[in-house]
């Protein structure tokens, strides 16, 4: 008989849920309210859903499984979750609230000199993905305690030991059915719905934490 | 005239030096100072130097460049960034002490249902490695307090958000002089050499933050 | 003053030209114009052009660039020229014409057991690239004389030395205007629109080692 | 009982064998036997073997797997099957013999201007991939009848439609034994080695479409 799903360990229990959206869908600007359900439900949804199932597969593994038996589910697995906490973290920092100031305005001018500066090589990083996949991540670093922009071609890729800040999602999921082939109108359009009360509550955090060391994580 | 480097901005400053061996290099057991010393000194000194480069070269993109010369660099920057802060977690967490116990034994108890199978996790993931690259990290999750492995096939992969904890290098530079194609004589030299109370440090540090909440990354 | 084009060498001419498509995009099954159009123009037309630019930088690379200049650029030319070819051979393959019968019915029965066993593969194979990028390729190998079905997660990956046949774009950029996220939908708009006339054709030449022609894959 | 091998469908056959060294390994210019020795049998004879278990597994794939259960599959059937035809290039492309004069002469002057010139950008292109894996492909295009240099970071790299011609490994396995880090050293060595003869003869076959033979690439 089947373990009950509760006994499982947590990293083969495969019990995810789906977050709901923070924001109500029909009032972004200029992201349509279909666009932005099919993308949670379906793309977000999605990855919730297949991460249950690789969790799971992970944990059924034989103990002799050959070696690339184990590294194409650890693949998968860390393509899921990222797809999964990016997801989060995207749509988090949806809604439109607030401005890029604080604190956040002060560690992106000491990055990039200014913070027109700091948005245009976010923008460019994300138009250098259009046509294509990935993300556009401004990390905090814990270990410098700066903040910097970061490609991801896909969602495996990001920062070692950083911590996601505002986060643009670059999939044609993300702006084609409103935008198609037009990314930097879709560009446009994010920018245009950050929240950035939640990208300063979230800089806070990161902020607050005792990793500020030049140790962790390297 | 060039800029002198203290102006430049922090993203685009290029000076980044090299961290020193934390242990003696003709102290470890099984893996041999000739390595080690190679190891330090060409693959992690070499991507110090590579990403100094990249950061100026990006800092003197022009303003209208095309995009995917942004792209290309900012993946360079990951890869040589992600290099510096992984060889350096992974030099920090050898040299041999302490036993993985503690906070360190009880989280990955809980991920894996023993200590024993979050091991056998770790090695498995590693020779999955074998004959290429990657790393093997088992990072720790401000979202959800947990620690799981992660699987890496080259400098670019992590977990949003993760905390690297403990850090191993599969990359062939790594044991390729002292073991040749024989990846599992070095995963065993590798744990041999662990200095856990390093690990338990990383974690300790990782656990204090304000990160432990659900909202950061996702 | 620049370098005349046409005195360039080969590798850094970037003078490719964009071919049109073979067939009227108003007349394909639940493919609409506006997707199709979309596609050839900015998507492969954005590559076409892109590629003559990187062409073009790497014929400018200084002779004592760092190597990672070389290799970022290098990595570029290689999305840009198979996106160019993949494009080429996709459009190519569509226009609905003839049946998967000849040649290609006995070769794909051989690797597959049946016909049907064949498209099997390649569909999931295509689904497991939903909500990303891709290509499934069924090439043909000149080594062995068979044909089967290839992976690719980006523009980058295919089998050595196979010759491209029957090529299916799983890009978003190519059904999210018509599909959303309903990429089984766009699977079966795709086989109801293949030219298998093309596709014979294609596996006559590889065969027969008549592949030199602008229209084979690209 | 499990089907008798011989009446599996090919791509799920798994009966690949190894194809022994072209060469006597203690003869090599600068790269020693003990190295090649490890190389062939190791790297090549562990991809092939990894291939013959991958191909069965496909095989045994439930008809209502995961679209993500078979992508993971296909990587790695991709990822085998690239690094067994690579290697078969590779060591058939080693032993010292002939001039890179006659028509392949001829077509890398035509891509690159003169052949001094295509020499610096393979060897480049080589070098940026030191301290990591992948190959750099010198291949011929059916579609052009040119011949040029492909970077690729690991097996699933390379030029769509394209027939490699000479092929270098630059996975840490092909040179750390006897250079350690020194990857120039061994671009070196493995010019040093090359067998134009049967580069020759491969760029024969395959403008004349004769490689229907077990011999190219692999």
């Amino acid at each position: 008989m089947a373990q009950e799903p509760s006994n499982r360990p947590l990293a083969y229990r495969g019990e995810h849920q789906m977050k709901p959206l923070p924001f109500d869908p029909a009032k972004l600007k200029g992201l349509s309210e279909k666009l932005i359900t099919s993308h949670h439900q379906n793309n977000y949804g999605g990855a919730v859903k297949r991460l249950n199932l690789i969790e799971q597969q992970l944990g059924a593994m034989p103990r002799d499984a050959a070696p690339y038996q184990q590294g194409s589910l650890k693949r998968e697995e860390l393509i899921a979750t990222n797809s999964v906490l990016l997801h989060e973290a995207y749509f988090g920092n949806l809604g439109s609230a607030g401005a890029p100031d604080g604190d956040f305005a002060t560690l992106v001018t000491a990055s990039y000199g200014a913070r027109e500066a700091w948005e245009h090589d976010f923008r460019l990083t994300g138009m250098s993905l259009a046509g294509g996949s990935g993300w556009v991540i401004a990390s905090y670093e814990p270990h410098s305690q700066a903040l910097r922009n970061w490609w991801a071609f896909d969602h495996t890729h990001g920062l070692a030991g950083g911590i996601p800040i505002l986060v643009m999602d670059m999939y044609e999921h993300g702006y084609h059915m409103d935008y198609g082939a037009n990314a930097k109108g879709y560009v446009d359009a994010f920018f245009a719905n950050v929240n950035w009360d939640e990208v300063s509550r979230r800089l806070e955090a990161a902020r607050q934490g005792s990793l500020a060391s030049r140790d962790v994580p390297g």
